[in-house]
């Protein structure tokens, strides 16, 4: 198939402004994300939660796109906002958009970090592509944590979310913004030579970390907020976790040491926006993938 | 006179969770803040804020303190809640509450910077001792802002703010953690031995910074936000701005560039929280002054 529309989403999260205010650039200033051999539409997810300059007014918008949430009348401000993105870009399954790029900020120092929700030969290639252009970027795939995804981006069946940090919520950091800029050219650049059979040689394999599970952030015996991810393992995003490493501290001082086995990798490490659900940070493994040469 | 009623305050504005723990620390572990020659009590300023995780529900609780702000019935929730402190840890002017520490942390990068509203003999001493225990932190004044101040902390004509950074709204970083609880120490050390006359020799002359403007960020022809923090000024608190130098830039790529005087310091550079004063950041100008060697 070709890619003939292409949809760059930004606000999919109200105080992740770097996304807000690229796609307000592009809209002004379209020829950065003009191809030839497609059609780019951008978009602000949820001008309502942009305005408050909050995550979401009621739920997290990036969690409401699963069938089974878009086919439930759920009432809340978030999910009738899905409902109305998948009329627009969707329907999720038979998508008018066949691709979506959602673009999102965190406070953890994740560098460029590319998240996949499909392990399939076009995504695969695409980050193969995106790691020859950024070879510091990471890549991540959720393709194992759940069949029917609930992320906005998984409207179609092609999707990638360009995750950049560490910012701040509800601020710009210029260096995030031209690296977020940076990184949605190369994708379009790789659309434009996919759409016109002139990818290069990719390489033959691909290194991705796959999620698989969440350490929470200590309790107190109240059930409340006890402690913080440890000193030492701030901002070390995608380094093996070691044995016996201390990975949180307790407010009265205690270290809580990882116990876990070796091969294990850290993100989302202390992202404010987990603190709903007291989380101190994601894992993943490692693996290396095989990258098909052909996309049949 | 004899420091008796210290009050630390935390969760003066409701994102900057530092500050709340800190405080909910000390009140389950009071050992820290405890001294022989005075009674230190430990307040959540803002509770409704903090629940929220916003800095305010209506507005900026910290800017509600001036003595004519208190006296006049203004219905917003932070106004009656700074009136209900007002009560609590004063009345200005004749507080109750001889010293207020207020603990705040700002998503620029200012490391441990120490904010005094007064320039007398007693926070010049304060500050000395805090410059000679610190060597790497930070005074800066706001004495020659304004004579009626607004900060919470000015309930007490004894007062001294606290603000870490850089630390993204909305988290603990226990560098920051760590770094907010040694200054309040040497803040209580000092109370002590001023109290005890036990004060050892200080330098005979301080250095500080006195604010005295703000740089907006750029705007488009709506009066929307129009672009950001220059990455060559980003993070780079408190050097001296020199001539030419690019400190915005606009999201069509072009640069502004820094058109007054030598002689002048940048802090609180690309604040999260002063976006919607559009405010990129401080102006500060840095002198010697003396240090009183007696405190009459």
């Amino acid at each position: 198939m070709t890619i003939k529309k292409v949809a760059l989403v930004g606000g999919t999260h109200g105080n992740e402004l770097t996304g807000v205010h690229l796609i307000r650039k592009w809209q002004s200033q379209p020829e950065f994300v003009t191809r030839p051999s497609f059609k780019s539409d951008c978009l602000i997810a949820n001008p309502e939660a942009v305005a408050a300059n909050k995550r979401y007014l009621d739920v997290d918008l990036n969690r409401q796109f699963s069938v089974d949430r878009l086919t439930r009348e759920i009432q809340t401000h978030e999910a009738s906002r899905a409902r109305e993105l998948n009329r627009q870009l969707g329907p999720k399954g038979d998508a008018a958009t066949d691709l979506i790029i959602d673009l999102h900020t965190t406070t953890a120092n994740m560098g460029c970090t590319f998240v996949v929700t499909r392990e399939d030969a076009f995504h695969l290639q695409l980050c193969a592509w995106l790691q020859m252009q950024m070879p510091t970027a990471v890549i991540t795939s959720e393709g194992a944590l759940m069949e029917d995804h609930h992320f906005l981006s998984s409207i179609s069946d092609h999707n990638i979310l360009v995750e950049v940090g560490p910012v701040p919520q509800g601020l710009l950091r210029a260096d995030a913004f031209d690296l977020s800029e940076l990184a949605v050219g190369h994708i379009l650049d790789f659309i434009e030579l996919y759409n016109q059979n002139a990818l290069p040689e990719l390489p033959a394999s691909l290194e991705l970390f796959r999620y698989f599970d969440t350490v929470s952030l200590p309790k107190d015996e109240s059930g409340n907020l006890g402690g913080m991810v440890h000193q030492q393992l701030q901002d070390r995003d995608f380094r093996e976790l070691k044995p016996g490493q201390p990975i949180l501290q307790r407010f009265d001082g205690s270290e809580i040491n990882w116990r876990g086995p070796t091969g294990i990798y850290a993100s989302f490490i202390n992202e404010a926006a987990y603190y709903d659900q007291q989380l101190a940070f994601s894992l993943l493994k490692k693996v290396s993938v095989d990258v098909p040469a052909s996309l049949d």
